[in-house]
């Protein structure tokens, strides 16, 4: 059987659904292990959106297809991701550096979502489904949010850290 | 040992290197299995940029620390990423389906990377090392161009896709 677009759509939706909930988890380690109470505040918000987008990922099922099942598909991709970020958290860093490398591994999250998302919504609205289109944009608006806060929040983050690193450059 | 933003500057250069590595290996595969003409030639001009990129790295480590060395990691996200690509082009899809899912599939590759690389950016600049950060932006700014794209070639492929499902669905 040739499986087409919508087919491939459900897979993606499945793939992405196991993204968000794999971020659920991640997240509040995340925002424990940060130092900053903004960068704290920016994770622990993004958990409530997140937990939204799932919501979200829930009605587009049944949108599409009452048959089609959220769960039962791992998105590999994610664990790799989260797997770096454990890695990091595991480190041994100054504040400023742990909180850099959060930020780090929070976008390299995003953008993930941004492009998973981004490619669901063409595909949505290639095959015309415009109410699916338009709660995916919802949720891929507020990744790209999310991403920029993080952009915004790093300026500081990096300049902190970025002190620190030649304090010990020339201690050494 | 408390390690700074410069160890992790590090750490993150040698898993881009790593990623962009693997990249140098699923893109041929990828190019192989398009169908349309144009993405066959996207894919192959991204992967002479890619080479480019592994220069430009290898630059990088010099302009840093000529004791660093660019291998020794390998980048578990970018693994799950290339899984989930072959795992796509495994599957039994018709050819505009496989194309349309091949540019999302690349476009979840390129945002690890936009990520990845506005990360290494910002924290040399915070560092003061001007001439990394502009060699870095280079690279930055052709995977946005390559992901951007993607996104014009992605409409007409996935409409092509979009009318067959619509054609399966109606002789269902």
């Amino acid at each position: 059987m040739t499986r087409n677009l919508h087919k491939m759509m459900l897979d993606e939706l499945r793939d992405i659904y196991s993204a968000e909930t794999q971020i659920t988890k991640a997240l509040p380690k995340m925002a424990r292990k940060a130092s900053s109470q903004e960068l704290k505040s920016a994770f622990e918000h993004h958990l409530e959106e997140t937990r939204g987008h799932i919501e979200r990922l829930d009605k587009v099922f049944e949108m599409l297809d009452t048959n089609a099942r959220a769960r039962g598909k791992k998105c590999e991709a994610m664990e790799g991701l989260v797997s770096e970020a454990k890695e990091i958290m595991e480190e041994d860093l100054d504040a400023d550096a742990m909180d850099a490398a959060l930020v780090g591994a929070a976008q390299k999250v995003e953008h993930y979502e941004i492009a998973g998302y981004g490619t669901l919504c063409a595909w949505a609205k290639a095959m015309g489904h415009e109410d699916v289109a338009k709660t995916l944009a919802e949720t891929l608006e507020e990744e790209r949010a999310a991403d920029e806060k993080l952009n915004k929040l790093s300026a500081k983050i990096n300049q902190a850290a970025a002190r620190k690193a030649h304090g010990e450059a020339r201690a050494a």
